[in-house]
């Protein structure tokens, strides 16, 4: 135990140093004046830095075996032994880079950046195609550097969702693929069955602020304990379990946009907020994995934020912020409207149903674009015929197309398929949920949000970074990861809606 | 040159963190959720930390040796020569003190910072006693180890105003006492001359927020290189000489409360916006001194905008934008109600005419204290005496007399002198400006505060820390720190508002 102890103290500098960064990232996203932008660069470059410095030093390297050794035999449930295993993880991760990989990678994603800002601004992918080829030669070397046994994938995937296997992920994205595209395809044929046109009308901002802040505050969303700011892209972040900030930007003609990035947005703060409080300071804090913290996100902002029960509760407040926009509108027709379902070429846009068929794309391509089964040069046409195959639709031009994503360009590959196990975990845990509490969903009609909520912090928020995210699922839901949760969860709702 | 940049290079990271802790501060002050408290102090203790192991290291040690050989004959006022003098400067000041002191210091001015804040509430100056014997202990010991060769005192000063000596500061004191105690006693027969009940009318404090706003707008504060946010305490502090922050408070009931502590804190940004962008990312950017910080925040706070060439122009919109409250009053009565003199007991709450007595009563205070020449135990009536003789009046206890100021508990002995320093050089370079551009006070009655903010830009804002504070003013003045200035400038303005 004193071996932990003494891990955790050292590293109680790398906490704190990541979290100072994200004040600095915070500050940089809401109210920083233009002038401060190059020197803030050069701040988070020092913490950066520093951070690194201290958590690859030999010294973490030894505080860890020691800890290792004092453990050996140790219960593996035991918040030492997780934090022994999830300091191990992340000291490969961070010390098995050679520098010289980890300075071209921070050298070529900034050039690969700004040539895709320009790429994209002009649609013209053959002048952003070289560096996309020089990003995936260094994705391959970043691969081998971290070492993999199965799939060269799992060694990227592994960054994002700890213990993740790509052989996993494809059955399960494959046996969705079989049963989600048909299914898509039969709503898009019947698109004109929802009307959403009253949801771009003009809502005034001032009041959607209001209602959005009063919504996160009864799904339980502590004030005390956190803020929501206007950001120009919407984000969580956090300084501590007891300092969870959330942003969002206002549309002034389309009310969904805000709330449910509200929503989604406190999800994951719900998440970081739930955690522990004996996990403060250590590296436990916070969220197990990318896709884990999606679930949450998602399962507030979906199965909850577009539920049926959640504005049998909400809808009559909405209607009176807004009677001009929503007053004639009942409360059927303005959930089918925001559950509308679009053939959309844009990843961010796109609803819940047809959400995953985006990702799986880029999970495929990414794959094949790795291990040198797909050329850069024939990546658009590959991913055209992809969205044809899947959506039904053809980008008219690869702006809309393969230059949208800002991702490949940062040199995050491996981290879009986190976005699709979030959408199918969010429905696992929720059916257990209900299983466990079956009135949730009466409670939430009745604007109590609290059985819900401690479940969801009793099963999954308190534990922190304590479990790998499959070891999460399989202890809380029984079962491991599976997308048959989630069809039947679409089929459902969207038969309902769409009238199949 | 090569080891003035190598220095420069080592140093970055010591900037760029006590930078990174001021975001830390200043979110900590104005956005941060009472649940972020805990957390931001273990943050700002690890980057505090981090910054002093770097800087008082062997290494800085080192280099700093290096450039000081490498400079060995260097024209002094040359930007290399200016940054080796300041980085030894703070060097010494932050290498001298045994670690065991330094963590004394930090102990128990905590405890002496808590137990201050309930003997003030208790108006018991006995359960403070202890700890202020304590604390001037811990600071004879400070002296000490920093080292002196006149006065005690000069090694606490020099921390705040590099260079300056006790003796040279307590001569034009005593010959600043002797003009202006009479004078103030001259004031103090004609208080009824001035009636200011109007500024404590209702003033709608988002009016007041858009007037304030307006007004440091005009004055040349640049809105895209630092912003204005609510705080408790109003305060200015950078990030970047292209980052600089002010906050203010607003009062629903007393209009100049905000209004003038804005102009105070722009006038402090102003200082730090004005550096020479050359001097950026070194230990170089910032203000010299406290005292010169303070000349340039009342310069602008007392000469300028309690002046009346600036309600000449101001005035009329203020009236426009408070016209139930100020529509019958002209712009005369309006001058001379926001410059009314007091008799008050309490240091923040003083005007200009009584505010440097306050602070000489401390000056003379902290140093008798200092040298043994009075005991702790006999300082209130010390205090009481000494207002009687300055201001004619004696506190009814002693939470309005001598625990009012959080200084002495916090350990910052040496630092009040610097805000009377500011006061007479703030005339002092008002003065010069004049002498160099004539047309000044014309050209703010028409609303261009340009020819003034060139003028302090060009002799003092661009120069940051290269000149110590007597250099600076002997260089920009011809002459140095002096009282005469100020009283005449006193006795000009308060003989026509008091009619003497």
């Amino acid at each position: 135990m004193e071996a932990v102890e003494k891990l955790n103290a050292h590293l109680a500098d790398v906490v704190n140093l990541a979290r100072a960064a994200a004040v600095l990232g915070w500050d940089q996203q809401t109210y920083m004046p233009p002038g401060g932008a190059e020197a803030r660069g050069e701040q988070l470059a020092t913490l950066s830095k520093l951070a690194h410095e201290i958590f690859a030093s030999d010294k973490t390297g030894q505080l860890l075996e020691e800890a290792e050794r004092a453990l050996d035999g140790a219960d593996p449930d035991s918040t030492e032994a997780a934090l022994v295993r999830v300091v191990r993880h992340d000291y490969d991760l961070e010390t098995k880079l050679p520098t010289s990989l980890v300075e071209a990678l921070a050298r070529e994603t900034t050039r690969a950046h700004e040539i895709w800002v320009k790429a994209r601004e002009q649609n013209d992918f053959a002048s952003f195609a070289p560096m996309l080829e020089r990003i995936y030669d260094l994705m391959r070397e970043k691969a081998e550097a971290l070492g993999y046994e199965d799939r060269m994938y799992d060694a990227l995937l592994d960054q994002y969702e700890p213990g993740a296997k790509t052989a996993h992920v494809a059955e399960v994205f494959d046996g969705l693929r079989q049963e989600l595209v048909p299914f898509v395809h039969q709503i898009f044929e019947r698109l004109d069955a929802v009307d959403h046109s009253f949801l771009h009308k003009e809502y005034d901002v001032k009041k959607q602020e209001e209602f959005g802040l009063e919504v996160i505050r009864q799904l339980g969303y502590d004030f005390s304990r956190g803020r929501q700011d206007r950001a120009v892209h919407p984000f969580t972040t956090n300084f501590s379990i007891n300092d969870v900030r959330i942003t969002t930007r206002y549309l002034p003609n389309y009310l969904p946009s805000a709330l449910f990035s509200s929503v989604h947005e406190a999800g994951h703060a719900l998440y970081e907020l739930g955690c522990d409080q004996s996990l403060e300071n250590t590296m436990l804090a916070g969220g197990t994995s990318l896709g884990v913290h999606e679930s949450q996100s998602r399962l507030w902002e979906n199965i909850v934020g577009r539920g049926r029960p959640f504005w049998q509760h909400f809808y009559p407040l909405l209607q009176q912020t807004f009677p001009e926009q929503l007053g004639k509108v009942d409360l059927d027709a303005f959930y089918r409207a925001i559950n509308f379902v679009s053939r959309s070429l844009i990843r961010v846009e796109a609803d819940e149903v047809t959400y995953n068929l985006h990702i799986m794309l880029r999970f495929e391509m990414e794959n094949d674009l790795l291990e040198g089964k797909l050329a850069v040069k024939d990546a658009p046409e590959a991913w055209n015929a992809k969205m044809q195959e899947y959506l039904g639709i053809t980008p008219p031009n690869d702006a809309q197309g393969i230059l949208q994503d800002v991702h490949w360009s940062s040199g995050l590959v491996g981290y879009f398929p986190t976005y699709a196990l979030g959408t199918l975990l969010s429905v696992q845990f929720w059916d257990k949920a209900l299983e466990d509490v079956p009135s949730i969903p009466d409670d939430i009609a009745q604007g109590n949000f609290s059985t819900l909520h401690d479940w969801l912090r009793n099963h999954i928020y308190v534990h922190g970074r304590k479990y790998f995210p499959a070891d999460l699922v399989q202890r809380v839901t029984g079962e491991p990861l599976q997308y048959h949760s989630f069809m039947r969860y679409l089929r459902d709702k969207y038969s309902e809606i769409y009238e199949l």
